[in-house]
């Protein structure tokens, strides 16, 4: 196995962000990645509050997904939603970038969005005394882009100094979900510092150990209860 | 014909909302509705203000999408991004209801949502001494509820006071798009004082058509153009 079952385990961001989950259905997915110790737990915005408070204790990060899933919010209102989201309880910030502005060749508008997002979290972070780092990722929505698109969104993504760049939303059909090449092209383009999280359409376990070994070191999934099952048959296979 | 041109074309609400959409796109989109004359032209948040510009003569209306496509955003940050849109120059705002609020059964959540969106809509009309009304529509993803809950849903609607009630994002493949039955469902639920909008899979005269024959007062189409070439068609053949 490429990592251990416990590595795997700390990769996994536990992820439920339909529109029609109900308060009782998030409130199960917080227990179950606090208790299998997922990396982090992402809700809607509306849940931020009731995951902070059922996570409050135990390793697993509160996130949740900002300017989502279309990134085509106005800049000040992706700002505002990520503070909000912050003073609510929020550890980690995955926020949709612009795929139009990039498209239109508008790097500069680009860039500045991706910044301010940055720093209206280190801003809250201060002003709220928070003692860990508000981690931020940008999606760049890959699905959607040329080569030469992904590659330039890594450029302004170090530039803005966001802490990881992520493939996919997972809720744009015409875009896709995550793919082992793009998790590659990431990785290549983006210097070690900055992370890179795998996420849209991974739901078995197999695809997961297959954007590790791509250089992903998150996988956004809303199947990471089956993923960890699924690798301890696989490790039991293996015996 | 149950409608004449000039009805049907009053009648389209165009739109632009996909996360790909470049300002040339934009641009031509809000070209061709000032000169077809449609209600309104839809763009997202982050061009509200080239719509605004590039409508500010003739007699089509600027919208935008809220809380979009989702619903899940925190009731502040919706509250927000509409407001943000309307100093920017959005004279119709279309919200997303949150449908798990719904389905869990948080009705009084569901309202003051609603409710709050509306006042703030109202409020910053009057801040900023706008003439007419900001109109607000609650998109109720009608694809993704039981027919109990879409009842519930005009209820609250009505009781919160918004301008129309609209079937679908469009968006979400799971929920699909208008159906004749919702519009129906939304017209028989609603005093004649709430406008109903069909919106979601509408790409030809015929969908149009009979969603007005249904009940709707509004088309959202990002196939306005065709529409209405489709109608001058339709009656030559008739002739």
């Amino acid at each position: 196995m490429i990592v251990s079952s416990s590595e795997l385990v700390k990769s996994i961001d536990h992820t439920i962000l339909k529109s029609q989950a109900t308060v009782v259905e998030v409130g199960k997915a917080c227990q179950l990645a606090k208790k299998l110790k997922f990396a982090a737990m992402f809700v809607s915005p509306c849940y931020v509050k009731l995951a902070a408070e059922l996570l409050a204790t135990g390793t697993t990060k509160v996130g949740t997904a900002v300017g989502f899933p279309l990134g085509t919010q106005h800049t000040t209102a992706k700002c505002f939603e990520a503070i909000n989201s912050i003073v609510h309880g929020a550890e980690e910030i995955d926020f949709v970038l612009n795929v139009g502005f990039l498209k239109a060749g508008r790097y500069e508008d680009v860039y500045q969005e991706m910044r301010a997002i940055v720093l209206a979290a280190k801003r809250q972070q201060l002003k709220d005394n928070i003692k860990h780092s508000i981690i931020t990722k940008v999606i760049i929505e890959a699905g959607l882009l040329t080569e030469q698109e992904k590659k330039m969104a890594c450029k302004l993504a170090e530039k803005a100094r966001v802490d990881f760049v992520k493939t996919s939303t997972g809720f744009n059909p015409e875009a896709g979900g995550a793919t082992q090449a793009d998790v590659r092209l990431l990785r290549r383009n983006l210097p070690l510092t900055i992370g890179v999280k795998a996420s849209g359409g991974i739901r078995t376990t197999e695809q997961a150990l297959m954007m590790l070994e791509a250089g992903a070191n998150r996988i956004g999934t809303s199947a990471g209860v089956q993923i960890i099952e699924g690798y301890k048959e696989l490790a039991m296979a293996k015996k």
